[in-house]
């Protein structure tokens, strides 16, 4: 069968059975398929869909286009948490070590900045001398050791659909259930998890606008991880306005250190809690819902999340001492409101544009980042404010961008009159 | 604007404008754009369509990326025919002349085979000596001093056309009616006509199976061409059995010589007559459709369309005087009923892909065609069969071809018992 035929076969809506879809990406891969043959066929997915078994085929492609790793010879419950991405969302940095200071291990492939939405990656690397790219065998040890470590994708992991993902960024077939959830469920899956708990976020901040999409993404990825073999728990967060009190780079590793003291903001902890609770429940750590929260509330309260937080650091060879002063931006700038009420509403994807233009994403793949960058939320909404009270104090170490930003987010926030309530979980 | 972008735009169902589609496919042209962008837009406006302005805006993209050819200095109407493809269709080879010897010009660019259906160029290629690829200086002169020329497209005539539909044709992108209605229209403009007739062809043996896809396009180019000032006509013919008595490569030359000289299948002439008809209407040279039929018959009586045929093969280099001898065959088979009665359907593309493995086609872009090969037609729908009378005879230079073609040919055809009648012009 030539390669313009099995994309016919799909742009005429007809599944691809296993021999076809073998055939067409691993010829990608060995080069007898072109970069032009892939992206037709993978906009023609995005029109006709995939059924659940070319899903599970296509992700078993790129899971065994690379190596996967294997925990059976240590004890313990291996899972991972995975969000479809934010705009302040740290939850990673806190959750790792809260889940290995509760005696599970997690092994956590992270990503970077992806248009408006701020990624873990990133965030980490601000720590000065952290290693984010270490051998798969050095990334494995630090699990075992500490129970958890965060590195990004290497070449060792699915490389397919890193090479894939970035096509799909370059040619508009990025917005597909079925090529999003293999992408997600390979990175996880080479993990060698026994357990996931997803955070799909839904609303103004986050790639899926409403809560049928969700929904239906939520639906699939539970249906293709459990058919893998693996325990998956979903769940549903507003993004409707930034998680925490600050969206950047380095601010946001010092509110996680913050939250992992105890003196968290409350959405962040409550997400934190709802995913935790989810895996400690996968792994039978504790009875219910209840007894799991409690036990996560102490390891927070006896500062052991904090320790392991502190011990992957030193693993992954950061440096926290002078973080502080290292991370400290140049500039900054208070955005007032411009009359009194309440916060109604925050233009959350906007927001993540302005952080990008701080310096804390990407505009071109090569950019440089700017660590001191971000933004701190004085009120968020259903918050009381003041006619020119401050509403964000922006930071960074370009002046010119901090302008840019702070025209940007004058925008980004609107105030009226009535108490309007933001449900954090769905 | 990024290119993504622009691709997700019509990904979206949105219209392109102006802008977006000058700098999206200059871009292509120019190596800013990849490959894989272009071919993922082309998928999305498979899916999706164009507006009339967005076609007329790629038509344009594609004709001013190469020449135009401009007859104003030279008197006469200039006009082309073109036909959407099929099995057995020569009519290029009869009415070309037929028209020049009426007092038109017609500087014909013509296709090669292309899946299942021939190619004017490559049976035209079949007489020794023949020049196809003339400058285009060299071309007009040959038009305005003998009427017609028939020639294949160079990289002076749409470039743009001819770079994008070798990709649409390695991506499964070709049946998209605004990107098959730019790609015809953007050659016939760049020849600078006043006045085209499209026969399309609709059938088993057509790139259109029914009807109403024949109509769609029909429609489609009629508003296109008439929009750019081309008098536009549309002729519908059925392609549900091959034209004439003759497929293949030398044969359907002589075969078209036997037309010009007046001894033609009723089939072919009537097509020719009806295209011939229209363009002398379009032109001013015949009061009513009596007339220009009338006149057209007179100059296949006259031998005058006979004259500027062999004019037109000497002014293109081409030899006719050992045609025969040069072009006869080294094999032949006979293909047998296995039953008595009146056939009553023939499978037209399945004929087309045995003419291809005959040698009269491409399986590859660079296969070597067999000159000498084709079919002859004994008996066609309607006809009465006795059992174990021939049915076909093939013939090519290439035994073992010959036996795959006879095994492919055994299935093309049934035999009933009720006449059916096959209408010609739809």
């Amino acid at each position: 069968m030539i390669p313009s035929d099995i994309i016919s076969k799909k742009r005429e809506g007809k599944a691809l059975n296993n021999n076809e879809l073998n055939k067409f990406f691993n010829g990608y891969l060995s080069g007898s398929i072109t970069d032009a043959q892939m992206s037709a066929l993978l906009m023609a997915i995005y029109f006709n869909g995939m059924t659940n078994n070319e899903t599970v085929t296509l992700l078993d492609i790129m899971v065994k286009s690379g190596s996967v790793m294997n925990f059976n010879n240590s004890s313990g419950y291996v899972a991972d948490k995975h969000s479809t991405g934010g705009v302040g969302d740290k939850i990673s940095l806190i959750l790792a070590p809260l889940m290995a200071a509760s005696g599970l291990k997690i092994p956590m492939i992270a990503g970077r900045a992806l248009g408006f939405t701020g990624g873990t990656i990133d965030k980490i690397e601000s720590i000065p001398g952290i290693n984010i790219f270490p051998s798969l065998k050095t990334f494995k040890s630090w699990v075992i050791n500490n129970g958890c470590a965060i590195v990004s994708q290497s070449n060792e992991i699915c490389p397919a659909d890193k090479t894939i993902y970035s096509l799909r960024n370059q040619t508009g077939t990025v917005p597909s259930l079925p090529l999003i959830c293999s992408s997600i469920l390979s990175k996880k899956i080479a993990e060698g998890i026994d357990g996931l708990v997803m955070d799909i976020k839904v609303g103004n901040g986050a790639f899926m606008k409403t809560k049928d999409q969700a929904i239906s993404l939520g639906r699939l990825i539970k249906n293709i991880g459990t058919s893998y073999g693996i325990n998956t728990d979903i769940v549903f967060s507003s993004m409707d306005q930034p998680l925490g009190r600050f969206a950047g780079l380095a601010c946001e590793v010092k509110e996680s250190i913050r939250c992992l003291k105890g003196d968290g903001p409350i959405d962040i902890m409550t997400l934190t809690f709802e995913l935790g609770t989810k895996l400690l429940l996968q792994a039978g750590l504790a009875k219910n819902k209840n007894s799991a929260l409690k036990k996560l509330k102490s390891l927070i309260n006896s500062k052991k999340a904090l320790k392991h937080f502190k011990s992957m650091v030193v693993l992954q060879g950061g440096q926290l001492e002078n973080f502080e002063s290292i991370t400290t931006p140049k500039y900054e700038k208070l955005i007032h409101s411009n009359k009194e009420g309440i916060i109604n509403f925050m233009n959350t994807e906007t927001i993540g544009w302005a952080l990008i233009e701080l310096g804390c994403g990407y505009s071109n793949p090569k950019d440089v980042l700017d660590y001191t960058a971000g933004i701190e939320f004085f009120k968020k909404i259903g918050e009381e404010i003041k006619n020119k009270q401050p509403i964000y104090r922006i930071f960074n170490s370009d002046l010119n961008r901090l302008e840019n930003a702070s025209k940007i987010l004058s925008r980004t926030f609107d105030i009226g009159k009535n108490i309007k309530k933001n449900k954090l979980i769905l």
